[in-house]
């Protein structure tokens, strides 16, 4: 059944606006009576469409369920941002994986240093990117891409989670000697292509977060998010 | 230290001939007396450079030791061949997180399937990414990336492995569920974009393999062979 994220959610009816009712209409050529998934804040809603326009389409709810797509733990992804398109590669992987924010940043080794105005029509972007990933995983809610910050702040952002994770190239403990007991928020924070300096790994330590080696092999920038939010979700049970 | 590939290792002297000799005189200007080190089946030689030529490179022998970056499991990968380039993007990804070959296959849901002629020639392509990759990643071996095979040769090749897994898009057991004690070779087989049919898992299972699910949200055909091996090779303390 087709699957769409609305904030316009009633008591008995939903309401689909912008782009998702344009193609309810056009490219899905759904009709009056069909049935689709309507998603908001982790809850499912089974809804037969009522009215459908270009700017607009109306439901009535039939039943409502808390989805059993989204994992235990909310993930957030910490990652500083790499060149060209590989931060979109990265933000498709970690919805479709199960990630509930993704955060960009610069650290000291970042080539790509895009500044706020160019980053807000990228931010666009990714939010799309994100939602449509979200859509065709099944996911229950859509990700957020947060704004780009400094590495100071996403390191003061990463050490609010009950687990605070920074993948250091130089290496540290493996994801499978971590406790993620009683753990609800998990942050794992991964380089560009350079890496991490030594300092900024130090500031991570000093902040209480645990240097994480991902094994001998050195893993491209666009791949250590993939296998360390692949191992987190299995490690949590929820993979 | 620059870091390639070669068959050609004597008792005091190795040599690499081909594209690598060009790529060292030329592309990287290195110069007689440079350090390189040589790979060859899982053994690392430090060499120093004694002559360049245009067809081959001629090295001393300073040093050998056992690689670190080998996993102690060898894990195969059987793919289902998907469509467009994301073969090519599978290869580079199960070379950098540690797999020992990929061989890809055709099953009954394969939109691309490419006679073996027009596959011989992609394959050439493929190993060479690997190759690339397993250089890039510090592997001690290249993993070789095998002619493509039926479904039926595929399931019989997979359950030759002393752990035979099958991802499937109905659910099975979660990959922490395997006991992966005293496994050396381990193979896990994963669809293209229509995922198995039911009598493919089945025939699977007949041959021994265990249905695995890698968890509520539907991912790509090309995110789950990352995850999956990403999830092994930390559950088998590889990473």
């Amino acid at each position: 059944m087709p699957r769409f994220f609305t904030d316009h959610i009633g008591k008995t009816q939903a309401r689909i606006i912008g782009d998702d009712a344009v193609h309810i209409g056009r490219s899905l050529r759904m009709r009056l009576g069909d049935e689709i998934i309507l998603c908001n804040a982790g809850t499912e809603y089974v809804c037969k469409i009522l009215t459908i326009s270009n700017t607009e389409v109306v439901c009535d709810i039939v039943s409502s369920h808390k989805t059993t797509a989204e994992p235990s733990i909310s993930l957030t992804l910490y990652q500083a941002v790499p060149k060209l398109d590989k931060l979109e590669f990265i933000v498709q992987k970690a919805t479709e994986l199960g990630c509930a924010k993704i955060v960009p940043f610069l650290s000291g080794r970042c080539v790509s240093r895009p500044d706020a105005k160019s980053f807000a029509k990228k931010r666009e972007r990714l939010s799309k990117i994100a939602l449509e990933a979200a859509k065709q995983s099944g996911r229950g809610i859509c990700p957020e891409v947060a704004d780009i910050i400094s590495f100071k702040q996403a390191v003061s952002e990463l050490s609010q989670n009950d687990v605070a994770l920074i993948c250091y190239e130089k290496g540290g403990k493996s994801l499978n000697e971590i406790c993620f007991d009683y753990a609800h928020s998990v942050g794992v924070m991964i380089g560009s292509e350079g890496g991490f300096e030594q300092a900024e790994a130090n500031l991570c330590v000093q902040n209480g977060a645990v240097l994480i080696g991902l094994g001998p092999r050195i893993l491209r920038c666009e791949t250590a998010p993939v296998a360390a939010v692949s191992i987190i979700m299995s490690l949590t049970g929820n993979m």
